[in-house]
């Protein structure tokens, strides 16, 4: 008997590392679960802001404990995730808010499904949480965009639209979706079951989603994303 | 060939609902990994005015969503966890500190092996996280020490020494022990491998946790507590 595809929706922003994992297991297991996933880039400033929520790095120990809890999932996930030299400069000072915009953009723009969207987000990533390069200035984006694949003219395309307020409100409103569910942080994968929302927070709740979708979780997954570039 | 256990330190306090999941989880796998499990009843208040963190119920979003989450992962593990009817009044007002010295006096005086501390610390968690019942008065204290198995006695001389200087200095003792390793919260787990500490947070790490001792996560055992009381 076919089964309909369960709808998961995955909100995130390149400035958290979590999200990063949540993204590459989730992209993996879409090819394992009968499941359609839906990208749905947010800003992690405004979900803070919304919720009330501090930065968990705050607290001295809990950075600590992040930046070796981070390197060991880096690992058993496969995600070439690396620590930024300046962590907090990188991700409270220069923030990315004008990145989530331009990926916002890339997702209004974008062609039958979320390829674009998926490759454009995971450079951003390895620029940010790999190669502990910028992503504020338009080349940056631009460089993100056509390792990407994307063409000059589609690259001139967002680069023209991403700062517009059709794409701020187009962020600002995945922000407030995320919000409405309950979002206190990213990533933030919401399971729709039987008609009704279930949300995971973080990148360690797999196996109980799994369990609540009615799948099973089988581990990370090889990665493939390299090889589909 | 013969390896010898791996040393694995569980530092915990009743207060924690998470810590309880933790608990039993690790308890249960006694039996399937090969491993030392040395239970550090601590004090979460201490541990949380020393490293400076703020408890995540704080923020709106985040308590409703640690409420869902919490009643899927008891389901799901097996433990019968259910939410007080005032969380805030049983985790910030009345607190964990007379319940924590008196899970550390027991571990103080009992003889040969954790069985003690381990029933006691389940009685007072069945108290105050599933029957909604208070932990602070000594009469709900002996209360959790019967139903753990200890003989009137025992009891009487557990009352006698838990609020007693040595106690205090024990219980102070194993907080400043969890701090030293990072801590920020409970449940943490230190996992002793090749002669280096690995510190893991929370409940929701124990795939990653196998992963560094070299054993297989096989997801959550049944639950044998009930049985062996």
């Amino acid at each position: 008997m076919m089964t309909s595809k369960k709808v998961i929706e995955l909100f995130y922003d390149v400035v958290s590392p979590y999200s990063w994992l949540g993204f590459e297991v989730m992209c993996r297991y879409r090819n394992v679960w009968n499941i359609e996933l839906k990208l749905r880039p947010a800003f992690l400033g405004g979900i803070m802001q919304g919720s009330g929520n501090k930065p968990p790095g705050l607290v001295p120990n809990k950075f600590l404990y992040m930046t070796q809890d981070l390197a060991r999932l880096a690992k058993y996930f496969n995600v070439p995730l690396q620590s930024p030299s300046d962590p907090a400069e990188v991700m409270f000072k220069k923030g990315s808010l004008s990145a989530m915009r331009f990926v916002a953009a890339v997702q209004e723009r974008q062609k039958g499904g979320d390829e674009q969207v998926e490759r454009v987000s995971r450079e951003l990533w390895r620029r940010i949480w790999s190669e502990d390069k910028d992503i504020t200035e338009p080349a940056s984006l631009s460089e993100a965009a056509l390792k990407a694949g994307l063409s000059d003219s589609e690259i001139k395309e967002v680069l023209n639209i991403y700062t517009s307020q059709e794409i701020k409100d187009k962020l600002k409103s995945s922000s407030e979706d995320a919000l409405d569910y309950g979002a206190f942080g990213f990533p933030m994968i919401v399971c729709h079951v039987n008609g009704k929302p279930e949300m995971f927070f973080g990148s360690d709740r797999f196996e109980l989603m799994a369990n609540c979708i009615g799948e099973k979780w089988l581990g990370p997954q090889p990665d493939k994303s390299a090889a589909k570039l």
